[in-house]
């Protein structure tokens, strides 16, 4: 089995069913249907949800035709009729839970690993899932917020459960890129030019001049400047040099 | 360095300063807001919101006082001037970047990391983060959507971000509970009963009695029951045999 690892290979994502049971509000059905179609998922399924038009719900940036596709359902089983795992969401409160109870993290692996269609829960935006939705579940999940008292919002629910299910953690391991350092010949005409405009200047007096000039060699390796923006620098300081050699020659 | 671990010792979500840059919808601020009291972050600043009332915003649901703490500014650089850090998000259009860009799993680790203030920037909910905003960044960070043509919604995009910030890496790697199972006794007790019924009630045929009885005990074996649940069975079938004798004697 892996370790929190990427996506299993027989995962789909249009194998999972986005369920809201019960939801109220139009915008948080469409903020819902933006989320799925931001991360690739596509079954979005309704139960009992409030006789409002949501169909055109302005939320739903992006993902007009995955709403227009909804299936509705009047009762829960029949939502959940074609799915061999199914997985209620819940901010855990109060209630006594009689369900296995997941973090986020860990269900998301059990559910990359399922087979078969998943139903993915998620209770009115008020009460979340009665315990009779419960019961219709192998497993409860939650997403692990700091204060069980005030639940996330419906949306923001679905969307971190949804980046979640298509985070790849072999990203989350990848050492971040090295840029290409500039090469030591580089670094040192600039120290040269830097302290030639630092004595022009009168920034280093002639009596402190040699330790000044190592403390500038120091400072310029510690920038550690890419090959890239080394002869950037160079420019600029030549630039710089002309310019303060512009007066003395006029 | 820890792999995509947990967050490190010294990370602090106070450290964090969520930093909107010019957001417009007085809903998406307080659903970030929402979003930052869920996962414990404290630090909201605005620069250059839109001129309408947000700090009543409906939608910083338990967020009300995080909302109200927040701080204003009128421009980029004075909201990020106590940072060690500075990390812009982007949904990543067509423009061409001229930062290192790492994916949310990567660059949060990188956060969790680092020294000092962090700036997480989140542009505006139409255009995003201008180039020049972009040029007060060390680095990029996005959320790998599947269609990079349809951005996020800004209160869902920062409660992705935290949520990865709060991620636990060890949650996902833990191994499901494992449940008691049934002791073999238990288990054949079942069998027996279970057998008993289904004779008296006509399935079994003495015919086939020996063949069905092995069937019946295969397959109570594969329903693999906890300790928890084989008393509860083993009630439901006796009472079903009880009912079962009823006609029989009276």
């Amino acid at each position: 089995m892996q370790r929190g690892g990427p996506a299993a290979k027989n995962f789909s994502k249009d194998d999972v069913r986005v369920v809201l049971v019960a939801p109220r509000n139009p915008l948080n059905i469409g903020a819902a249907a933006r989320a799925m179609a931001n991360f690739g998922f596509t079954q979005l399924r309704l139960v009992n949800a409030y006789e409002v038009a949501y169909r055109e719900a302005r939320s739903a940036v992006g993902a007009a035709s995955l709403l227009a596709s909804a299936h509705e359902y009047a009762n829960l089983a029949d939502a959940v009729a074609d799915c061999a795992l199914v997985v209620g969401t819940t901010s855990v409160g109060h209630r006594e839970l009689q369900h296995p109870l997941r973090r986020l993290e860990n269900g998301a692996r059990l559910i990359r690993h399922a087979r078969g269609p998943v139903a993915l829960l998620f209770g009115s935006e008020k009460f979340g899932l009665s315990n009779e939705d419960m019961s219709h579940c192998h497993w409860l999940m939650r997403i692990a917020t700091v204060d069980v008292n005030h639940s996330m919002n419906l949306g923001q629910a679905v969307a971190v459960c949804l980046y979640e299910l298509s985070r790849d953690a072999r990203a989350a391991a990848a050492q971040p890129e090295k840029l290409k350092v500039a090469r030591a010949a580089d670094t040192e005409q600039i120290t040269a030019m830097l302290v030639e405009a630092l004595e022009r200047s009168g920034y280093i007096k002639p009596l402190t001049a040699e330790s000044a000039k190592a403390k500038v060699r120091r400072l310029v390796r510690r920038l550690n400047l890419s090959n890239r923006d080394a002869p950037v620098v160079l420019g600029m300081i030549r630039q710089i040099l002309w310019k303060l050699d512009g007066p003395q020659h006029s």
